[in-house]
């Protein structure tokens, strides 16, 4: 630790209050391992800034001395863009003390919550007000406010509401330069200038530090349908959504796909996971539909599967009848990720394509995976009705996990180069924090590579927010 | 005009197509006048390029030489960011050679257009592969893709589709260093960086030259039902916009609003309008809902009316029973700002409010302003579903032009100061341009300001992209 560290630590204990900070191993270590344990942080603080100005005095000490700064919420990302003092001094800033949902306006569709209030938290409040808050994702129970906005998060029900991104009206947050920056606003028009809003959406916490957001609510669906149908092939599945999109319009949520591989890995290893249907399908799907009353959803949902029979694009379906039912076939889904970890090991990539592409990218890739690692078992799976896959590829069964991890790299490699070929991004929601640079290094368009640097060097140019992350200065 | 300027059109007279330039007084110079016709521009030279490589070469030359440029689109805009040359030699570079529609991918729901391409061209193309581009403004068959980005257009739509900046997936853009951006992409989730795309969404032209965009297409709706409400009060007005928005859901496509002065403007000065319910009532209310059936939206939209009816929060109803009635209640609504001119003078505003504010926003002020300028003859209208209104004050009728034109600059600062008592927004979607800057520096939160500035400066150091408009540097 440098002197310039230590001194900037001392002026924090003074500038807040003594429960906003600590120097407690124990309370601080929890905070410094990632979600997946594969980093190792380190810091020998922890500021916990219970009020926007105690955050913004944070700040303001770290840019006077040029301190870095490491910003956290729920600690659930999957990139290492909260992991502090990986390779500098960083006072690490927990923002899980700032939870509060300062308000909600119903009939104004509008909910404001400070950055460390947890997503579910968020949900529940606007449910509590016959709302909807239709983000929704994996790490509900522990991510935070602050974190799905720096990463704009997206998950399950993006292709009918958008991503964060789309959910944010307004913002609050410190500027790298020790500004507090009040843009929380409920305004839907606002043309004054430019989008700030948007750019530290999803800026990985290296343009400033966001203290509290206005989000947007919309009304709760009168009734949800979930159900389950079964293809041919990733081209069948692709067709099949075509057609539900036609035919249900804007009323699809969510439309999620598996292969049998996945689905075998969560029946077999969770207890709570049974097949829905007892024929052999290479792909699965759960499509989730809402609208005014069950009865006409599921009326509408049978005339399509009787036409996508017909037409041999789907092998069979099965429309849950209860609560209950749909949450089985969601549980499915849900325990993918867990389920594989009982399968040995596996490289993960998070990656998106253009819809119409996203067929035609599988089904070039996957024989040629399995012609470079013979005995590979990939395991994807997803949102592809906004062409997210989670292209996870799991070792050969019982085959020797060294070799198969010492080919993950070449592997990978592959993937984004096809991804890169099709058109496709190879982050689509996780982010790029620290492990993902040189990806964008690699396949980012030369000329928004240089205008990111050029913001980042203009919004902070002592490199003190979360430096290490999403670039490079 | 310097050296410098002359040696610029030279060199990009040799680089572009003959037929990509002209110097021709007659072609320039109805580029140079604005929508409103209050402002004069100059320009001796106009760049009109034929392709992204080419508007690339303009601007590099223009970026070697230090020379500043000036992008037009269909010059519609009502702040003045597209006049050309108003305080400095500017190359003005009219995008509507570029104007091809490029693709439609129906299955993909994304269409990409050249930035000169006209909206209504858009909405056209997208409706001919049973789609839709929902964005909708009064300058439709004037205004380009390019214009509607660079200005984050909002429209009749907004409510439920969201501004430009939703409906844009990719760019393709010259940035202010002469590099090409190829941001060009149909997908949905990319968390590859920061947003650029955002950033030069709303820039009006000063993060440099959109060239081409992909935007996002809808379902059609299968059924379209519009209705006239009135109403004794402006909080009548929102209570049933609550009201309606509990009941019909998303459903609404637009919520438009306009006082009985303002229908009177329309039924007494334009031919094709007539009142579409006999008695008298301060407020009116065009509505419009989309659903699966026009029976089935008009009992909805029965039962909702009588609810508010009974609960005395509005006093008549009328439902458009075809396509005709219809359009008639939209030629009402359309016809205000042209009907307004034979009132007299006029001075415009456009402003947003939150939406739960909106009607004491209203109350509040205007009988303030017929204290401040007795007979003053207040005629706000617009889209009460997004918080937007345009709040037009007419002069007295038969009253002095000039007293109230000199009163105009008071009688503005009034309303911007109580908009932004209220937590409003001075310019809803009509931008900054070159005559809402001193509002900017005045309402714009400070730290937001100096981020925009560091932008700028980060972009464009020469600042030779469409200068002087936005900030002034």
């Amino acid at each position: 630790m440098t002197m310039a560290f230590n001194k900037t630590i001392e002026q924090i204990k003074a500038a807040i209050s003594p429960k906003s900070w600590t120097e407690d191993e124990n309370t601080i270590t929890p905070h410094l391992v990632d979600r997946r344990g594969k980093l190792q942080g380190r810091a020998p603080f922890m500021a916990m800034p219970n009020s926007s100005l105690e955050a913004q005095k944070i700040i303001q000490i770290c840019a006077e001395n040029e301190t870095a700064f490491a910003p956290q919420g729920g600690n659930t990302g999957l990139v290492g863009g909260s992991t502090a003092g990986l390779n500098t001094d960083e006072i690490l800033i927990s923002m899980k003390r700032m939870n509060a949902i300062a308000e909600v306006d119903a009939a104004g569709f509008t909910l404001t919550a400070e950055a460390g209030a947890i997503l579910a938290t968020v949900q529940d409040a606007a449910q509590s007000h016959d709302r909807l808050f239709p983000l929704s994702l994996a790490s509900q129970g522990s991510c935070t406010v602050g974190g799905i906005i720096s990463t704009n998060a997206g998950g399950i029900h993006v292709m009918r509401y958008g991503t964060t991104r789309h959910l944010v009206l307004g913002l609050e947050a410190v500027m790298p330069n020790g500004q507090l920056w009040n843009g929380l606003s409920p305004l839907v028009k606002d043309n004054t200038g430019y989008d700030l809003k948007s750019l530290l959406v999803g800026a990985e916490g290296t343009l400033g530090l966001v203290t509290k957001a206005t989000l947007k609510l919309f009304p709760r669906p009168k009734a949800m349908v979930t159900a389950w149908l079964c293809a041919k092939s990733i081209h069948h599945v692709m067709d099949c959504f075509s057609a539900a999109r036609e035919s249900l319009g804007g009323a699809i949520n969510a439309y999620e796909i598996m292969t049998d591989t996945g689905l075998s890995f969560a029946v077999n290893h969770m207890p709570q996971c049974r097949a829905p249907l007892s024929g052999n399908y290479p792909w699965h799907i759960l499509l989730e539909v809402s609208g005014d009353s069950d009865s006409r959803i599921m009326n509408q949902l049978e005339i399509l599967f009787s036409d996508l029979l017909e037409r041999d694009i789907i092998q069979d379906g099965t429309i849950a009848q209860s609560g209950k039912a749909s949450a089985d076939l969601w549980s499915l889904r849900e325990a993918l990720s867990e389920a594989q970890i009982s399968e040995g090991v596996s490289v993960k990539h998070d990656i998106s394509l253009p819809v119409g592409k996203l067929a035609d990218f599988v089904h070039t890739v996957l024989p040629e995976l399995n012609k470079k690692f013979p005995g590979i078992r990939p395991v994807p799976f997803g949102h592809a009705g906004d062409g997210n896959l989670h292209f996870n590829l799991s070792q050969p069964k019982a085959g020797d996990k060294k070799a198969f991890l010492k080919a993950a790299p070449l592997l990978s490699a592959y993937i984004y180069e096809m991804v890169n070929k099709y058109g496709g991004s190879f982050s689509a929601e996780h982010g790029i924090g620290t492990i993902k640079k040189s990806e964008l290094v690699s396949y980012k368009d030369k000329a928004a590579l240089a205008a990111m640097r050029a913001i980042k060097k203009a919004l902070d140019p002592e490199n003190i927010s979360n430096p290490g992350r999403v670039l490079d200065i």
